[in-house]
């Protein structure tokens, strides 16, 4: 596990570096996913979780961006898969050039499938294209159904939402049908899973999912 | 309940500003306390449950700052408090000049007390002065105890810490000691009070610290 320290690019153009990066990394056959969620949603467990049960199948690799620490980094390198902690100086999203930096770190071109876990933030890091094939965000069920009407951009710009957590509903009032509504009034594509990485109910049609579209990119 | 656009303020001086901001508002007898949280933390609903119970000794108003809704300043609104909804334009943050402009909204020199509930992100409103006399933030037990290591500079510029939802303590692995040492290691002073706003538990104690900062201020 490496860790390396980052700077916001100096670049104006974020657009057209993640346009170029998301072709090289085509090129590559390697799939990016960016994984995007408020702090404490559970972005590393349900990574861990997902390790675990497709990472004999398919060669992943792992970007922890963080302010600070490599906690998160290390829990997944134990689980034997390529990790790379990226810290970000402070800053509150990772941009392409940012994205870029780390992939280069963990030699991505030997992976099928990458996650860049991003800083955990609902609002930042829905503004800036790190290059990534696919956008993915978590909505833990402690954080309530009503996160769509006000973290709209987050929702739009993701292709799949996951909420997690699910197994803890019971001491929480969470409307899946509320907030299914809410995020598919903002995004009429976008795939909803329901999922508990600590019990595992509902990550096999997670991992369906992911399986085909690593299957698709490459 | 108002509503209101803003949009971040042009001056580079930031810090002077909510330097001169905090003087009038201590001129005017008004404490202003900046809450802030990562999403879903509970911020609306601590404030709801002190509102209810102080809220007829101290006058207290209130400012709601979020990308985009008006659900928050609605359900405040409902208790009897002056409330104001301030959207940000997609800011991430409040600054000094957009909290002067919403307190002017409020006419904040009726009240003794004024929240300004923070855009709901644990990392950049802590890089900027609102001008407030006090920054409290709060921790729900669902985002887990390591947060003091993951984001460093929100537990350094609160003067107090609430870890809240403490009712669904049974649910979650969360140590209350690992994370009271993480967040003094950082910041000696901090004081820290754990609640529950579902429950009642633990909220005298942070309602007995209000009253007296409040008193010191006017």
């Amino acid at each position: 596990m490496k860790i390396i320290e980052l700077k916001e690019s100096i670049t104006a153009s974020n657009d057209e570096d993640a346009r170029v990066l998301r072709e090289e990394l085509k090129q590559n056959h390697t799939l990016l996913i960016n994984l995007m969620a408020s702090p404490g949603a559970g972005k590393t467990t349900f990574l861990g979780k997902t390790i675990k049960d497709v990472g004999d199948k398919i060669k992943i690799g792992i970007i922890e961006a963080d302010i600070d620490s490599d906690v998160d980094a290390k829990k997944l390198a134990e689980l034997g898969v390529e990790a790379v902690q990226a810290h970000t100086d402070g800053m509150c999203h990772m941009d392409a050039g940012m994205t870029r930096k780390a992939l280069e770190e963990l030699n991505y071109q030997n992976n099928d499938l990458v996650f860049l876990e991003n800083v955990g933030n609902l609002i930042c890091p829905a503004e800036f294209d790190t290059g990534a094939g696919r956008n993915v965000m978590i909505l833990s069920v402690p954080e309530g159904d009503d996160k769509p009407l006000k973290y709209p951009l987050m929702f739009t710009k993701s292709d799949v939402l996951i909420i997690t957590k699910i197994d803890t509903i019971s001491v929480f009032d969470f409307d899946f049908d509320k907030c299914e509504q809410r995020a598919k009034k903002l995004n009429p594509n976008i795939q909803i899973f329901k999922v508990s990485a600590k019990t595992g109910e509902g990550m096999e049609e997670w991992e369906k999912w992911l399986s085909a579209q690593v299957k698709q990119w490459v």
